[in-house]
C-alpha cells in the first residue's frame, strides 16, 4: 500500500513498471530533433481519415496497439485503461476505448493528461486493483486550434509567446513484468490562478502551477535537485520554462541545466516556425514515452520528474472573462 | 489492498465511508418530490452570479462545503478532490479547485461523474494513499442545453423521448471516520456503442452501457439481484430505464421492481413537464447522496448498487455523423 509524503505527494511502495509505451507523430513532429526517437511517423495528418478528430484517435488507437505490441500483450491481458484529452468531451479517448473494449476511466487534465495517467495507474497497481494498466493521451494542431482558438485554415497570425500544438499520441503499460523504468512516486497538484487573462499565452499561465508542484515535490520528499538527474515540465514552452525557473529561483530553488521543457525539446525552432515551443497532451506524451523513456532503458539517465502542466479554460470560460486556471501532475521514475 | 473479482469489479477490502454528503439544487428541482431529502435549494438558477456557468460552479462548492460542514471538517483535513462534469473541459470542477485549493484530479465521464469518482476514491482510499477523499460532481440545465443542443431561450419543440438536463451539485466526503454507508464494491464500465446516433435520444444510447455494467457486476461478483436491496441507474429515463430492465431480463436477469432510475425519480412527471425524465450528472449526484444515503442511514435499505450512466458523444462527434458512445460505472454501497 502506498504512503503519503506530505500534502501532496504519495511514495509507491510497490512501484510498477512502465513496461513498454508506443509514439505516433504527426507529419511536422516527423521533423523535429526527436523523430527517431518515435515509433511511427504517419505522413497525413488526417492519418488516412476523414476528419481531423477521427485522424487523432487514430494514432491514439495506433499508440496504444504499438505499446501492447512492444509488450507483446494482448489486448484481453490489459485489466483497465485511463486516458484523456483535450477535445470536448475526450471524444479521442473515448472513442478509442470503444474500439479497444477495455474497462476505462476518463481523465481531464488538458495537456497534464499523461503525468495524471501515469500517477493515478501507479496508485491503482500500488493498491492491489490490477496487474496492468494501459494510459494513453494525444492531441491533434488542426482539431485543438479551431476548438481553442481559430481553424488552421484561416491562417491568423500568432503571437510570438503563442505555442504550437503538437499532433501525435502516446501509451504506456504499466503493469509488474520486465524490467523498464518505474514509477516511484506522485504529486498531485493543486488548480493554480495567477489572474492570467490570455488563452493565447499559456505557457505564463501554466508557469505557476509547475512551480507549485515541483516545490510541493521537494518540500514532501523533504529532498533538493541533487536528488533528481533531470526534471521535464510537459509544454511551457520558452516563456513558461523561464518564468518557472525564475519563480522556483526566488523560493531558493536553482534547478540550473537540469531542467526542460517537453514543448521546447520536440521541435527544432531554428527551422519549424513554432514560436515559443510545442504544446498539447502529445508534447509531454512524446518526448517522455519516445525519448526519456529510452534514455532511462540505456541508463543515460537514472531518476527524472515529470511534470505534466495543464491549462483548464474553455473557450466559454476566457470568453466570459474568467482567469486560466492551471494545474501540474508530477510523477517520479527511476531506471528499473 | 482491494482486489479484482472477475474482469470489471474490484472489491474494496477495507471500505471506506460516505462520511457525509452536501446537496443543492436548481428552483425547478426543488418542486421535485426529493426536495425534502436535499440540503439546499436556489432561488436563481445563476445562484445570484453573472453568468450560468458561473450558477453551476457557486453550487458545485457550496454542495463541497455543506459536506465539509456535516461531518465538520476543515478543508485542510481533505488529502484529495476528485471532480468532474459536463461543461467542455469540466470547468465548473476546475474552477471550483481552484476555490478549494486542493489536490485535485479532473474526471470525465459525463452523466457517470459521480460514480466514477466514487468508485475511484474508494480505490484510492482502499491503497492506502489517502484519509479523506471529496467527490464532487455538478450540471445545469441552461448551460448544458446551449452546449449540446439550443440555448433554453430559444425554446425549440422538444421530442417527447428527450430528457431534462438536472440543475445542481453534489458532494461526498469519503474517509474511515464515521458510521455511515460503505462503498464496497466498484465495477468499471466499458464503452458501448450499439449505433445509436440521436443525440437527443440519450436514454437508448445509455441503456445497453448500463445492462452490460450491471450485467458484469453479477457475472464478476458470482451474485444475482437477491444480493441487492434497490438497484438504481444514474440517468436512463424512461425510454432507456425500459430498454435497460429489457435487455437485461434477455440475459436472464430478471430486476423487477428493484431497479429505479434517479432520472425518474428526481421529478414528478405528472406536473413536472419534463418528457422522459431528468439527466445530467446532478441526477444521480442530488438522489443518490440526498435520498438513497438519507435511506441507508435510516436503515430503509442495507444494500445497494448504484450504476451512473454517461453519454460520450461531443456535439462535433455527433455533428460529424458519428455514435454515440457511453459508458456506466457501478459502486455497492452498503450500511455501515
Amino acid at each position: 500500500m502506498g504512503k503519503k509524503a506530505g500534502k501532496q505527494t504519495f511514495e509507491i511502495s510497490n512501484p510498477p513498471t512502465i513496461i513498454s509505451t508506443g509514439t505516433v507523430a504527426g507529419p511536422f513532429e516527423g521533423q523535429g530533433p526527436l523523430a527517431s526517437d518515435l515509433d511511427v511517423i504517419v505522413s497525413d495528418i488526417r492519418d488516412g481519415q476523414t476528419t481531423y478528430e477521427q485522424g487523432e484517435r487514430s494514432m491514439l488507437t495506433k499508440a496504444c496497439r504499438l505499446a501492447l505490441d512492444h509488450a507483446s500483450h494482448s489486448i484481453s491481458e490489459v485489466d483497465l485503461f485511463l486516458a484523456g484529452d483535450l477535445l470536448n468531451q475526450i471524444i479521442s479517448s473515448s472513442f478509442t476505448a470503444a474500439t479497444l473494449g477495455l474497462p476505462y476511466l476518463g481523465l481531464y487534465g488538458a495537456c497534464s493528461a499523461m503525468a495524471e495517467g501515469l500517477g493515478l495507474g501507479a496508485m491503482i497497481l500500488d493498491g492491489g486493483f490490477v496487474g496492468s494498466v494501459l494510459v494513453a493521451t494525444s492531441s491533434h494542431n488542426s482539431a485543438t486550434e479551431r476548438q481553442y482558438r481559430y481553424p488552421t485554415e484561416y491562417g491568423g497570425q500568432r503571437r510570438p509567446y503563442q505555442q504550437w500544438t503538437v499532433t501525435g499520441a502516446g501509451a504506456a503499460l504499466l503493469g509488474y513484468t520486465g524490467s523498464g523504468p518505474r514509477i516511484t512516486a506522485v504529486t498531485v497538484g493543486k488548480v493554480i490562478d495567477m489572474g492570467c487573462k490570455d488563452p493565447l499565452n499559456m505557457g505564463a499561465a501554466m508557469a505557476p502551477a509547475a512551480a507549485d508542484t515541483i516545490a510541493a515535490y521537494f518540500s514532501d520528499t523533504k529532498s533538493d535537485p541533487s536528488s533528481l538527474d533531470l526534471i521535464f515540465t510537459g509544454d511551457l514552452g520558452e516563456v513558461g520554462l523561464n518564468l518557472c525557473r525564475e519563480e522556483l529561483a526566488e523560493a531558493g530553488i536553482e534547478l540550473g541545466d537540469k531542467l526542460h521543457d517537453c514543448g521546447l525539446m520536440i521541435y527544432d525552432r531554428t527551422k519549424q516556425d513554432v514560436h515559443a515551443g510545442g504544446s498539447g497532451c502529445a508534447a509531454s506524451a512524446l518526448v517522455f514515452l519516445g525519448h526519456v523513456y529510452k534514455g532511462l532503458q540505456k541508463k543515460e539517465m537514472n531518476r527524472v520528474l515529470l511534470i505534466g502542466t495543464g491549462s483548464l479554460h474553455s473557450p466559454t470560460s476566457y470568453m466570459q472573462g474568467e482567469n486560466i486556471p492551471c494545474i501540474a501532475h508530477a510523477v517520479r521514475i527511476e531506471r528499473g
